[in-house]
């Protein structure tokens, strides 16, 4: 079962920071229907590992990402919008991206595809709503990874969004974050098996790939949740590995199942591509922030926070909101006391709906 | 210029989870003079990674890892106290380690070296204290991994010290602070060049080391510090590799800066296991928390923790206050505001040497 669309790029697509793709297109699955004015539609940027299949729908009844967000009636409610979910320009669930094969050479980019910037996940964004003949959304949205890309979008093209919501993104990623993507990004580049990025399908870095999923892991959620969630439990005896130096608690058991089930279905070359482009961007880049939110026509602006974050911190997300009041955008600022860290908007779907629904509901 | 003087442990010295340790020693320094009562003796434990050597003196005159807070006049004062500071056992800069030769096979332990804990670097400690003349130290202190030793030594040595000096330890590690450290296991392990354990003295598991100390680095300091300190500043060009996908912003030179330093210096496998030692520790493995502090027949107590550290958190300091306070010993919690994290010990002296002189100076 398969959801995805594709939308072909316009041929070639220009890269932000050069280069270009040729062929390219992106996958993206919808919920609900365009009205007749086609002013309806919620487009839906990613953090840096889903794909486009946000929720279930009749094509593909599989739970998705953000399941128990978006449906009929649910806090981005199908019954009423157009919802677009776009896989990211650079992710390997169906846009194109590193793990795609080059037309120029019928193999696979690798390291040839290139430099991605979060510049290019927007636009790449934004032609796919164009494809789809949206002239302007009602709302541009997205948490962690999209957060970056729902800023960059408004900054890029004015109009092109009516109202905007960003989750736990940032404007320029701080150091302490770029410090730990580094080290994710030095764990797989570390690994033998990656090969400069020359890895054959079936022998991928493993070894480094799980250590940087461990590691992104720890950084999306909290020591609260943990001490309350595992304390200190035992590992469950069939995740015991035969390693003398680890897996003696639960948390341990727990990184390494959700790290196992991330590198089977992730590929490492598009993760360091995607990881970089957070380091790397920044909104000033365009222009003054203020300047670009002023210019950007947005009638309103949802900053949502979470108190416990630790990549993408409630300060940044005050700043984030400020700026927004400063260039005349009506905002409301939520700083969730979620205790799940970055991770919250996956996790909490009751509260982070409690800010969602009334938002893009309100007339 | 070496200021190191060596303990004889008692041979055999028995390891708290088995296995017993032949013609073993502590290394360890000292400043002051011990008066005639032997009254005056102040031990410090040190955190996982530093050596004995806590501060100048005219046997070595180089910079300790706590200068400026021991020394005549200062904080911890020399001209009243007699201050040892031991290197932990297991540790590599000159206590019996992993590193150090088996007598009984004339090479290195490696590791056949027994499973390491607080316990035993606990009880080398007092044994030191003991192979000096003190029967009862005026004050047993340590941060990090030396709080979680100092809360061992006064539960498994009742009356061998008059007071208790504990900063940012914990009774028994965090499932968050247990997740960090065995990513940084798991690179040093996963490092082929590792060879479990048994890598050759000019060919260490450097890779998986620099990863695991940069990312222990990341957990020592707080987002808040490298935002003021780095920002978003670009790598100097001579710290800048070779690498696509790393060090392109200053805190990514830091780290590896500081990465490159601890791993000319540090042993792999004394890593392993004194890292290993601060997941295991539980302070109640040795009965009810109150009823161990409340027979330490300890005089008075001072818990120190910081309100930005990341790994043992200020709730965790908060409830040992209480504990402490349960137990009748009368205690002064001081929740520090600096920015610095777990590390701010080594750099905010002022605002813990603020702490620590009226704390040591009370009479």
């Amino acid at each position: 079962m398969d959801a995805r669309r594709y939308a072909a790029l316009p041929d070639p697509f220009p890269m932000w920071r050069g280069g270009v793709l040729r062929g390219a297109r992106i996958a993206y699955e919808t919920w609900g229907t365009l009205n007749a004015r086609r002013d309806n539609a919620v487009l839906i940027f990613t953090g840096l590992s889903p794909s486009a299949h946000a929720a279930s729908s009749a094509a593909n009844p599989a739970d998705g990402w953000w399941q128990g967000m978006i449906g009929p009636g649910l806090a981005i409610d199908s019954a009423r919008f157009f919802v677009i979910c776009v896989n990211s320009l650079g992710s390997p669930f169906g846009s194109t991206s590193p793990a795609s094969d080059d037309p120029a050479t019928g193999q696979p980019y690798r390291l040839a595809f290139p430099d991605l910037s979060v510049e290019d996940i927007a636009r790449s964004g934004h032609e796919t709503v164009r494809s789809l003949g949206i002239t302007r959304l009602d709302t541009v949205m997205g948490p962690s990874l999209g957060g970056m890309v729902v800023l960059a979008f408004v900054a890029m093209f004015p109009g092109a969004a009516r109202r905007m919501l960003c989750i736990s993104g940032t404007a320029a990623a701080a150091p302490f974050a770029i410090a730990l993507r580094s080290i994710q990004r030095e764990a797989i580049t570390n690994d033998p098996a990656w090969r400069k990025g020359e890895y054959s399908a079936d022998a991928p870095p493993v070894m480094g790939q799980r250590l940087a999923r461990k590691l992104g892991t720890v950084t999306y959620r909290s020591a609260a949740e943990w001490q309350e969630r595992f304390g200190r439990a035992p590992i469950r005896a069939d995740m015991k590995r035969h390693d003398p130096f680890a897996s003696e608690f639960a948390v341990q058991g727990y990184l390494e199942s959700l790290a196992r089930r991330f590198v089977s279905a992730f590929d490492a070359n598009c993760y360091l591509y995607l990881s970089r482009s957070m380091d790397r961007f920044e909104l000033s880049a365009h222009g003054d922030p203020v300047e670009l939110m002023r210019g950007a026509r947005l009638q309103q602006a949802l900053v949502i926070g979470v108190q416990t974050d630790l990549l993408f911190t409630i300060t940044e997300q005050q700043a984030l909101a400020n700026m927004l009041a400063s260039a005349g955008v009506p905002t409301r600022f939520a700083p969730l006391p979620c205790i799940e860290g970055h991770d919250a908007f996956l996790v909490d779907i009751k509260t982070f709906g409690g800010e969602i629904a009334p938002f893009l509901n309100a007339t």
